[in-house]
């Protein structure tokens, strides 16, 4: 059964403040990085799936808005490579 | 000044144990996604930077080798786009 690597990518939607991101951008301008801006900070979820490309994609896409992001607060996008 | 989109992604090193993955793994098998293994949690973290293109990277890799990533448990790699 083909086998598939899935990257998903998960963002907080723009007008979600993202105090992570906050903090990080401050210590980087106390480390004279103060042309560094706008630093948000999201998840990088890999795994792998078996099973035809179809089915693999439909199922990426359920898992990537149903478990893996919250619509509400995040957005998510995916990539998939064969393995 | 040019300013530049930067994203950073960072993962576990495949040796490192990944605990927030296999508990991902295991609600996804108990929500009949028994096809899916080898889940990885890492980061992506978004960036803008200012600055002309040759400083801006030079700057990135440090920053992504020094301050977002811990090279001991961590890979990290960057990319980085004209805004």
């Amino acid at each position: 059964m083909p086998q598939y690597h899935a990257k998903v990518f998960v963002t907080l939607k723009p007008s979600i403040l993202d105090p992570q991101g906050r903090t990080v951008e401050r210590a980087l301008a106390h480390l004279e990085h103060a042309n560094v801006s706008g630093v948000r900070v999201g998840k990088l979820i890999e795994l792998t799936l078996h099973g035809d490309r179809a089915e693999v994609e439909a199922q990426l896409e359920s898992i990537t808005a149903n478990v893996l992001s919250n619509p509400v607060m995040e957005d998510a996008r995916w990539e998939l490579a064969e393995a």
